[in-house]
C-alpha cells in the first residue's frame, strides 16, 4: 500500500483500512509516509496506533512537526505520547519547546515519567546527562547466568539495550559492565563475578556532548554508561543517539565556519525570515568590521592617486590572505573539535603555521611577481617601474599570507581559551580580519619599495 | 600500573611482568598506553598479548603506527594479526598501503580470510562493501526459539554483533531481521516464523558511506544488514563504523569547504611537506583565478584615476559578495550532504535564495549608503557627490550579495550534477568567483550613476 491510497482511506476516517494498511509498517517508514498529511489527518493515525508505535512514529517526525501534532491532537493524546516516548528523546522536545509549553507538557506525565523527566532537564544543554536514557539492567555480581538470563526476561522489556548489562553494587556504584553476549555463551550455573573483568569506560553525566563523540570513537562500543562524579550508575547512552549529536555538531561547525548561525533545524523546513535572520547578523558584524578597509583605504588615498597601479592590486592582495586564514582557521577548527590538538598545543600548531604561512606565502609571491614581470614584457598597463611594482606585490604576499595563517591558526584557540565555540571564528570572519590589516601591510611595503620613484 | 612501569617492564623484556600489567586493559587502552613506545617495543608487547587480544589492539592504533609496526614485526606475527583483525577494518588497512604492500600482506592470509578480503577490496572505494563484515548470524526460519539460542552459542563467537539475527531463505535471500531482545524474551518453543514481522531495512553494498549514515541517522538501529541487488544477504555494518565515516566525511567536507584538499590524516601527524602540497594546490588556483581582479580593475583604470573615491569601496564591496556567497555556499553543501536537499530541489533553493540575497543585500545596501551620508555630514572625503557615490555603493551591495548569494547556493548543485564532491564549492572559491565579477557590477553601476559628475 502506498502513501496515496493511505491518504484516502484517512480522508475516509476508515480505521479499519488505514488499520491493515499499517500492520507491517516500521514507525521511520510511518513518519515518512504521513509527512505530506494535514495535522488532523496525522493526528487520526497516531490515534489507530497502538500507543507504543505511536509514540515511536511521533519520535521520527521532524520537530516542527512534532510541534504542529502537539497542538493538533488532544490532551489525553498527548499525555499517551509523552509518557510511552523514550526519556532522552522527550527531554530533547521538552528542552526545545518555549517554557510555558514545556510547563503545560510536564504536568501531563505520571509522576514516574514526571521524576525521570525533570532530573535529566536538570542537566546543563548539550551535556551528557541530557543524551542518556535511565533504562537500563542492573545486576548484582553474586547472581548466576541464569538468574541473570531470567532478570533480563521479567525487567528487560523498558530498556533502551539489551546488549550490556550493568554491574553496580549496593550502593549504586557501577563496577562492571559485561556484553550479553558473554551470558549468551556462558554456562547457567557461572557466577556473575566469574564474568566479571572489571574493565569498563563510563561517561560522567555533565560532560558536553562532543566528549561522548570522541569516547565513542575510542571504544567499540554501542551502548556505554554514565555516572555523577563519584562514579554512582545514573544512566546510559546509546551510540545510534551519540550520531546523531555528531551529525547534528558537524551541521553546526559546518554553518558557523560558513560564517552564519547554526541553523538547529533542516534548509528545506526553517522558515524564510528565520533564517535570514539567522544569516543578517554576522553579514552585518563582517560588513561593519569590513568598513574599517574603506577607512584604511581613505588613509592610503594620497597613494592610489600617485599610484593608480597600486590600487589594481588590492583585491587580488587581500583575498590572498583571506583565503590562506579560512584554510588554517577550518584546519584548526576541525582538529580542535575532535581533539586531534589540545588547547595546549598552541604552541606547537603556531610555531608549524609560521612556517606553512612562509611556504605558501612564498609560492603565491613568487607567482605574483612573475605575472607583472611577464605581463611588462608585452604591455605598459604596469608603467616603468614594473620591477618595484613586481616586488611590492611579492614581498607583500609573503607577509599577508603569513599573517594570515597565523592568525586564521591561532584565533580558534583565543576563542576556546575564553569559553567560545573557536567554529565562531568563522572563514568570513578572518578573511575580513585579514582584509583590513593585509592592507595595512601592502600600502606599507609599496611606500618603502617605492619612495622617491611612483610615491 | 601506569604507562611508565609498563614502559620499563618492556625495556626489561620482562614478559610475565608485561603480562600481568596488561592483564586487566582493553586493547583501546593498551593502543593508547603504547603509542609513546618505539616501533620494537610495541611489537614486543603485540607479540606478548593473546592474538586476539593483539589484533584488536593493532585496530586501535593510527594507520602511520600500524604501518610502522607492520614493518618491526615478523612475517609470522603479521600474518597473525592480518588473520584475527575483523574483515572490515582489514580491508581499509588494505586498500590504503601501497599496491606492492597490499599483495604481500595478502599473501600471509590463510585461503578462507583471503577470499573475504578479496572479496570485500572488490567493492569500490567508499561503498558501502568496503564497510561490511561477512561476520554475521543467519538463521532459518522453521526454527524455534531454542534450537536459534543454541546456535548462537555454539557459532556466534565470531559474528561482530550478536544484537540482531538474520533470518535467510535456502538461496541466501534475506527475509527478516529480528533482534536477540526478542528471542531472550520470548517462549522457547516459539517458531522464527511467529516471531517474524517481514519488516526489515537492507543497505545495497554498492551505495556510498554517506548513504549509510543517512539511512542509520533514519532508522534507531545498531547494526544494519548489506545485500547485493538481488536481495542476497552479504554482510552486516554496524553502527560504530559508520559513526568513524560519519566524523571522516564531516572532516573532509570542513576542509574542503575551507579551501584545502582532504587531509586523510590528523591535523597533527601529517608531515610538514605534504600538508603544504594539500594547501598549496588550491591556494595557487584561486591565486591565479583572483588575477582576473586585477585584470578587471586594470580595465577601470581610467575610472578610478577620475574618482579615487570608487576604490576606497573596492575591498568592502567585493568582500560583502564573499561573504554571503561562503555562508550559502556552506549551507547548501551540507543540506545536500544530509540528504536534506536533493538534486530536483535545485529550483526551490534557487528561489529562496535569491529572496535572501534580495533581503540580506538591501540590508547591507542601507547601511552602506547611510554610512557614506553620515559621515559625509562631519567630512569632505566622499567630496560634493556623496549622495551619487552613496547611491552607488549601496546599489552595488545589493546586486553582488544576490549575486554572490545565488552563485554560492548553485555551485553545489551545479558539481553535485557534474558528478563530482559538492564540498569543491569552498568558500574560498566562492568569494574568489564572486571578487570577479562584483568589480564589473561595481564599476558599471557606478558608471551609470556618476557618469557626467565624477565620471
Amino acid at each position: 500500500m502506498d502513501g496515496n491510497s493511505l491518504g484516502e482511506a484517512v480522508a475516509a476516517q476508515d480505521i479499519v483500512q488505514i488499520r491493515t494498511a499499517l500492520k507491517n509498517w516500521t514507525p521511520p517508514m510511518i513518519a515518512s509516509a504521513i509527512k505530506d498529511l494535514t495535522d488532523v489527518e496525522q493526528a487520526i493515525i497516531i490515534r489507530v496506533l497502538p500507543r507504543k508505535a505511536a509514540a515511536e512514529t511521533f519520535q521520527f517526525l521532524d520537530r516542527p512537526e512534532q510541534e504542529k501534532l502537539l497542538k493538533a491532537m488532544g490532551q489525553e493524546e498527548v499525555a499517551t505520547i509523552l509518557n510511552n516516548m523514550s526519556p532522552d528523546d522527550r527531554t530533547a522536545l521538552l528542552e526545545e519547546s518555549p517554557a510555558a509549553i514545556t510547563k503545560q507538557l510536564l504536568t501531563l506525565l505520571s509522576p514516574e515519567e514526571h521524576r525521570v523527566a525533570l532530573s535529566l532537564l536538570g542537566y546543563p544543554k548539550s551535556s551528557i546527562g541530557r543524551l542518556m536514557t535511565p533504562h537500563f539492567v542492573a545486576i548484582k555480581q553474586d547472581w548466576n547466568v541464569e538468574q541473570v538470563l531470567r532478570y533480563v526476561r521479567e525487567h528487560g522489556q523498558d530498556s533502551e539495550t539489551l546488549n550490556v548489562l550493568y554491574v553496580v553494587d549496593d550502593e549504586g556504584l557501577l563496577i562492571d559492565d559485561i556484553r550479553v553476549r558473554e551470558f549468551l555463551l556462558a554456562h547457567p550455573n557461572k557466577l556473575v563475578s566469574d564474568i566479571m573483568d572489571h574493565r569498563f569506560v563510563a561517561l560522567t553525566a555533565t560532560d558536553s556532548e562532543q566528549v561522548a563523540v570522541n569516547v565513542f570513537l575510542k571504544e567499540d562500543r554501542k551502548a556505554l554508561p554514565v555516572t555523577d562524579t563519584a562514579g554512582v550508575l545514573l544512566g546510559i547512552v546509546t551510540i545510534d543517539d551519540v550520531l546523531k549529536v555528531a551529525e547534528a555538531e558537524a551541521t553546526k561547525e559546518i554553518q558557523k565556519i560558513g560564517g552564519s548561525e547554526a541553523f538547529d533545524e533542516p534548509y528545506m523546513s526553517i522558515t524564510f525570515w528565520r533564517m535570514v535572520k539567522k544569516r543578517a547578523g554576522w553579514l552585518v558584524i563582517l560588513f561593519l568590521g569590513e568598513m574599517l578597509t574603506a577607512t584604511a583605504m581613505g588613509f592610503f588615498e594620497g597613494e592610489i592617486e600617485k599610484a593608480v597601479v597600486l590600487a589594481l592590486f588590492v583585491p587580488l592582495i587581500i583575498s590572498s590572505g583571506g583565503n590562506s586564514g579560512s584554510q588554517a582557521t577550518t584546519l584548526v577548527i576541525r582538529a580542535l573539535a575532535l581533539g586531534e590538538v589540545k588547547l595546549a598545543d598552541w604552541w606547537r600548531v603556531m610555531r608549524r603555521e609560521i612556517f606553512a604561512g612562509l611556504a605558501l606565502g612564498s609560492i603565491l609571491g613568487s607567482i605574483g611577481f612573475f605575472r607583472i614581470a611577464a605581463w611588462s614584457q608585452f604591455s605598459k598597463i604596469y608603467g616603468p617601474h614594473w620591477f618595484l611594482v613586481g616586488l611590492t606585490v611579492g614581498v607583500s604576499l609573503v607577509g599577508i599570507v603569513m599573517w594570515g595563517t597565523l592568525a586564521g591558526s591561532m584565533l580558534p584557540f583565543i576563542l576556546r581559551r575564553a569559553g567560545l565555540d573557536p567554529a565562531t571564528s568563522s572563514a568570513p570572519f578572518v578573511a575580513t580580519l585579514v582584509d583590513v590589516t593585509g592592507l595595512v601591510i601592502y600600502f606599507s611595503v609599496g611606500y618603502v619599495f617605492l619612495k622617491g620613484t611612483l610615491l
